[in-house]
């Protein structure tokens, strides 16, 4: 998956609730069910063009709701330290020290 | 501090980037600062109903985006994890197969 494919994904998880139904429909069939514009324009029967505007200002949104909210960022954050963790104990390297200092560094992205 | 205004201070600090500025002034003066809603009319030259109405409707709209995003909810069960996790490190009875239950639950909660 491109990378502002896989992007647009994750940000439309996060925040697909603060969408309205149209434009999750939209969303849902072109990014998870891989539609084209012109398939979903002909279901809901709309140009191909009020599709892709659509779904343009939608991701638009989702860019703005991440900035101000930073979900994606943050859940990125904490899955880089939750691997890490993992990785050591399933190494059984991992010292009471290092989960401290994981466990705050956790807390901190609350 | 009751319980509804603990709650409502949560949520602010969850929510507060996706508030008006003025929304944000009125919420922040009466919630953080402890004006009262005849001293924040004042200070903007409004009527104390108006500014009254706008709180109300702020803790309405914050009580909505917590319904659709939860993330007051979540950081509270996250919290709960990483509390159990740091007492029980405290106490040194922290088993391996312990940690893997409480990452596995952390990720649920992502």
């Amino acid at each position: 998956m491109l990378e502002k494919t896989m992007r647009i994904n994750y940000l439309y998880d996060f925040y697909q609730t603060l969408l309205t139904e149209k434009q999750q429909s939209y969303m849902s069939l072109y990014y998870l069910d891989d539609y084209s514009l012109g398939e979903i324009a002909e279901e809901y029967k709309v140009s191909r063009q009020a599709v892709y505007d659509n779904i343009k200002r939608t991701e638009a949104m989702l860019e703005e709701y991440e900035a101000k909210l930073l979900l994606f960022q943050k859940f990125q954050e904490r899955n880089e330290w939750i691997s890490k963790v993992k990785k050591m104990v399933d190494e059984g390297s991992l010292s009471h020290e290092t989960l401290k200092t994981v466990i705050s560094e956790l807390e901190k992205l609350d």
